[in-house]
């Protein structure tokens, strides 16, 4: 199959203009900018079309993009009792709907199971359902000798492996920190990215059974047992703990003001630390808890929760914009754990039975342009570092991955900016009844997305085949990740002074 | 005993101004502000001297102040296996010698030992030595049911705690933070300020193992297994803890920078929470360590190390000017903790084992007045106010201590501003062979103490008694600490929701 | 006259207890401490009452605190056209009903006229009329030679003045910055206090044309002409400014956030500088000026105009508050200079006419009680601090005001925290129409104000007598503002360098 | 002319990786990467290496990278009464030498001079010796009506100019901020970019006044009489000032912590602002200016002065760093103004009449590689970014410029990370006599710099002709610096309310 995109407006996360895009049996084959000045006219205008086009498309004045890729996301999860009701078939519909045309998801043993069965289970789950590329990551809830070999052998191109994510709170997948701090030893010897949960989990049980037993049984005591500042004191603590185990960190959903600033202070230390925003906290906040409808107050609950204060979510995205260089958060994912109504009031007596998650990975996108280029706080160009390209990078797989360019996969969308659509439930593509970001209006929609050289999304249609996507194995040591942590060991090298008394 | 006292300009933390001071029975009785310009006419010139002065003392061009007040000794204590060699006859001489006439002793049990028998052998210990008024102040190291209640008899006016010390460092005293958080609530409610020892003893722990194994035996492992930043991490901590738990906060021994930066702001967020620096962090630094001497680097092995930042010790210096208020650093404190060079000897070969401590408690006065007030940094109402009478607000002992007024007990120094003398362990009145301070000048001189109404440093000589102070009971729930504690209860009162489908 | 205060708790900025106060012939006689506990046995208890006592007040229950001093007025300013309707007799009036018992109101000169002068006229109106104690602070519009040598002559006993103050916006007070740089060291010499209204003047004009022209006339033009970011902009100049000039610094009317922030910034590294928030920036926001009725919106236009953040006015609450030390903001004024809704109408085509000020002397101590200690922010002693101590120190006249001390003049107000007011223009004591704290509810009411000993506000009368308020000198060089400025000089002075070659 | 590099690792701003590229024509026309991994399979192996080769090199080991760019030079400039000595013969020449392929020089016209006639000498001046591709930008030193056709004359492509300069010190040159905002409000309209030298002109005269009064007439007098602190104020004057003006900035050689601070401060805000640091700046420090060797220390005056904190230099860097995501500071130049010995002595009487600059166009990258990348705090990708691909995007050249990608200019380096050089005056390519990088050891070296295809340095050798270097036109509306501000005026359009009462 190959198709010629023509007169659209690339947007790479370095640059944009008009140029167009040739693909050829998945891979990207030609990019060629238009003239536009006479400044540009060294710029390769004189490549020559391929014969056999089979499909030109027109994109005059819209935009050609890479792909989105979330970073976060739980299909067919196995939590608190419920099984989330988007799996690895709906999940990346709704993905490609978006203009998502890969994810990251979560293989999640809890404590003392095997962390290499369940990568085993995952891959069996996911790779005769899903439609478009994924690849994995797989948290670490038990940690000892058998699992940091394991650790190693998932680390290995077969199994393609280059992060673990680690938990600061739930009893079932907790780690302290003394385990927490060998672990991230271990990571940063493997060339593995370490993430993490932040909440000071010591609290939230304290607080849990306080508010139980004085009768706040509803939703609005999920916030009141997590409150906000135990989620800034356990980043804090990650980042110290990553920056002495000179380890990587990658701070899943940072949801408040001050967790954001946090992962900032560390980088600036010079702490390899990123921080990633989900679309839910960049679009709403923690008042729905307080809602007096039950089912709606109750489709919001996550961990952590959305942030009590009001002004947080443009906050989060002032710090996600810094067009081009923010040193407090680096990419957005969506955490996208669906629940139905009916699986939500297994916790109608006790909110800390509410299963926890909320929907993103079909509108993560959509938010981010509305929230972040539409109130003119990004540009084109950072809308595709955060959303696409800082992915690929962390997790190893750019250019292939997050980039228009000669090589790389035809992950692609064409979006156009003068359109409008309004988020519902009614046109959703996840299997759960309500959409947190119901009525939000969005000045741009995706129009087509084309996920590895075919358009699997166009005219508000999918076309996908169940089980067509791939896995991406991912490789360890991502140079953007790791090339400075050699040079900084030979700095936190032990030193021993010599002495002539001793 | 009758005194009065000519011609000095009296310095309290709020004002100062030329004035007379007349004692009588360990009593200030009169407090007289001498005309200095027609605008100060109202203030009771015409008070008459009483009769029968036993002895006038000439202040002309002398600084008459409130005396300082140590809060953080620990004289006399077993620890590491060793006993510090400044007992409560020793420590206290030295204290006078300083200009400090009362300090608050820490009671340490270890875990599994109880806190009411501690506190029962530290008062004998005290009591027959004192030579100065002292209070003491009580470390939990283990927490349950039976301490909880010991914790409640202990802040009885009988046994005069007001206070309680926790660890999240050190094997023997390490709460974890349920067990922390726990113990503060329990704190708040009895009217006791929290205390914290900040670091995170479980990075320690491998820390040191590592460093052993490496080879690193020397005074050089000490800073280098406990880094800075675990001690920001700690602190941020308790302060997130102590906030949840609302009870008010007092971070012992700020070495850092950073910490000392987290502790402003979580003031700045409306937490009550004090921060204290110590005499050693304001004048030296960590670079002592690595001394090719065994004897000089072991010398300043204490706990968190000296900060490894040259810059840090002005930097503390300046969060305690900000002439009257700043939000960071509240108190000078010492950690008063000596050791002969024998016992540091234990740890000749294994730096874990160098009992930890450094001397303070007579040179904190005149190391804040020479880093402080000789660099232009504080004023002497700060001087007092950060030496003095902080301490007396925090543990509710002020006016009676810390202020030069009527009805105050008649602890006061008479400072020389402009005479010299260099800090040297020749003539210290330590029991230990090294003083930290060696060699530092210092641009003015305690000429005089008195306690309790007596004067007993003059002329550079002691005159006291053993066993002749007190001990100071410290009542609960100070109002520089608790009084908007209470209003901040009601507002974090849990909240409910009424929902008509729950 | 003779009174006994009995059984109040009396409140000062360092301490707060039980205690009864005796008033005889306008001074504070007598002072002490009821017995709460035998910890305080030793303070005081066996002084006798004179005898004569002519009026017994029963404070059970009610707080006893030093009156309230507002820094900061303009009465019966002749400002833009128009003079401010409160005069001194009125302003002093509303003044005692609200518990205040001393302001500072500016002498205000327009370029070309003589601060000599014009201190003159101020004392000649104010004096007949005042029914409380005042001070003056006088404003520098015009800076050359002759002026220098008039601002000498008004430090001098017989002027009493302190403080001047310069403009950095207003086309008829403005300063260029090296004239501002100058004048500054000149106050240094003088020992006098610079105080600065700090926004970008050139920028304001600029942005006033630009509106005008674009059709923008009504009172939503005022912030639009003077964004937040021109008060920081100047916050920051006039600080820096300050510090290489070593002179003392007040900002009047701090407005917004990152101003506050810069205050606190500058006192870090040592600078002497003071920031004032007004009770209207403390209460209520510039959402005003985009109000349908004209008149409410007009009624709200000052400068800096209120912040268009409606969550700064609880973050200038929180830097005041931290309880006891907080570096960024220090007391509270009012700027009232209040404007009758006719006067307001001159600018109904032009916002830029629109006379600028708003009420505040009388409610002052209100608005701080309610959203200071009622939110939970400010203890007791903080209120008293940055409502009058802070205010008496500042301004060199401590304790002789600001504090309940024997010897201290009797400006004492009871405030009984269990009652509740709510603010009205029906009820207020200003000459203008419209209170902008109108139905604003307050937890707590001033019962009683004590001027200079003389009950002068009771059960909602008034009883003073036009003209019986005094001029209160202001000496030089405060302790509060001085005290490190010559020690800081030394540090300051050129360093040259001894060059073989040169 | 066609050459075939092999074997490197080549480095772009946002990937590294195994690759060869082949050069045609002074264009790039093929990169492909090595296989390293299965995982790359997918990425262009299998391209051909055209025929006819001509020269084949060997980067075994060595890095490729885009040639840098200085945007920061003055070559031959007529200041303060000198002409520097490099010229812009001598200056591309030690540009190349060091690894520079292009630079942006500035057109200085002075007070009262035609902009457009100064830009005219400028070109003719360098066209005619420039042996390296260059762009310029021109400075505003008056601001009327004439000069604003003239700048909307030299955005023509014709001129290629981008960006203006603008002084907020010098007599000669600076604007007050009236003119300033006024200048950038027409800049944002012609797409130009404003540059600011930032210090505050007011102080500086009465400074050096004070001190040459004073006798202080040494080099050491410089820094005195330009304080950081007055850097910092003018940086956050520029910003708020541009921000007002909805223009993007550039704030020139940022040389003080607090000045760095301040653009990161506006980042967050949402501001289109860009930071330079200087070669010098993140070497050296202000102790020189103190040095007993008048030759010495002049040779270092600049403006601002170096700091005269010695940990900003780390500081600035780790700014810099913040592996890929820093708001704070963006890329480095260098100010190169050089002057001869003979030339710094006219100021030996008078330190203000010591010609200001500085050497550094040669050693810039070498520079930034020891401090940026040996110390662990760059990695190689944020090492080309900010040496090179920022300055093309903030100046519209980029991928043409700081990209090794098809199409782009072949302006490349090859760079040997294992072997070392010391830089030293005995061997630069400056005309000056004095280096004040002397000394420092670097471990790296460029061992080629391939210029427009040409290998011009080899074995420590130029092969260039005089005037072979091209002028490159920069285009207006770079997306880098203007893809936000159409939005971000819609938000900042003034806003109307509707009165009924109106």
């Amino acid at each position: 199959m190959s198709i010629w995109i023509r007169n659209g407006t690339v947007v790479n996360c370095d640059w944009m203009r008009k140029a167009d895009v040739v693909i050829e049996d998945g891979i990207i084959t030609y990019v060629f900018h238009l003239p536009v000045s006479e400044y540009s006219k060294a710029v390769g205008t004189d490549l020559k079309i391929p014969e056999n086009i089979e499909r030109v498309i027109d994109a005059t004045d819209k935009l050609v993009m890479p792909g989105g890729i979330d970073p976060h996301t739980h299909l067919e999860l196995k939590f608190m009792g419920q099984v989330s009701v988007d799996d690895f078939y709906i999940g990346s519909r709704a993905a490609l709907a978006g203009g998502t045309t890969m994810f990251i998801d979560f293989v999640m043993p809890v404590k003392g199971e095997s962390p290499l069965e369940a990568y085993n289970q995952w891959r069996k789950m996911a790779d005769q359902k899903v439609c478009c590329d994924y690849g994995l990551s797989v948290a670490i809830s038990t940690f000892n000798d058998e699992v940091m070999e394991m650790m190693a052998t998932l680390v290995e191109p077969e199994y393609g492996i280059n992060s673990f994510k680690f938990f600061l709170a739930y009893p079932d997948y907790m780690l302290n920190d003394g385990e927490f701090y060998h672990a991230m030893r271990h990571c940063a010897k493997l060339g593995a990215l370490a993430r993490v949960h932040a909440e000071n989990g010591y609290v939230i049980v304290v607080k849990q059974h306080e508010l139980l037993a004085k009768g706040i049984t509803g939703p609005e005591g999920h916030p009141q047992s997590r409150p906000e500042e135990i989620e800034e004191e356990a980043t804090n603590r990650a980042c110290v703990l990553a920056a002495q185990a000179n380890c990587p960190l990658y701070v899943v959903h940072v949801m408040s003001k001050d967790a954001a600033i946090d992962v900032g202070k560390h980088r600036k230390r010079g702490s390899v630390v990123f921080g990633e925003a989900i679309a839910a906290a960049l679009a709403i906040d923690g008042s729905s808890y307080y809602d007096e409808d039950w089912t709606f107050a109750a489709a919001h609950v996550m961990s952590p929760p959305l942030s009590r204060d009001s002004t947080a979510k443009n906050y989060l995205m002032d710090l996600l914009a810094c067009s081009y260089y923010s040193g407090d958060l680096h990419l957005v994912g969506t955490d996208n754990c669906t629940f139905s109504i009916a699986q939500k009031k297994v916790g109608k007596k006790d909110f800390t039975k509410i299963p926890n998650g909320v929907n993103g990975i079909e509108d993560r996108m959509s938010i981010v342009w509305e929230k972040g280029v539409c109130s003119g706080k990004l540009d084109l160009m950072r809308f595709v570092e955060i959303t696409s390209s800082t992915a690929a990078k962390i997790f190893n797989i750019y250019p292939r991955k997050g980039r228009i360019a000669v090589g790389s996969d035809a992950d692609i969308i064409i979006w156009n900016p003068n359109k409008r659509r309004i988020i519902s439930a009614s046109k959703h593509h996840h299997a759960c009844e309500i959409n947190i970001f119901e009525g939000i209006q969005i000045h741009g929609v995706c129009e087509m997305t084309i996920s590895a050289g075919r358009v699997v999304w166009e005219n508000g249609e999918l076309k996908v085949a169940k089980g067509s996507g791939r896995f991406i194995p991912l490789p360890p040591f991502s140079p953007y990740c790791f090339s400075t942590i050699r040079r900084r060991a030979k700095k936190m090298r032990p030193k021993s002074v010599k002495r002539t008394d001793a």
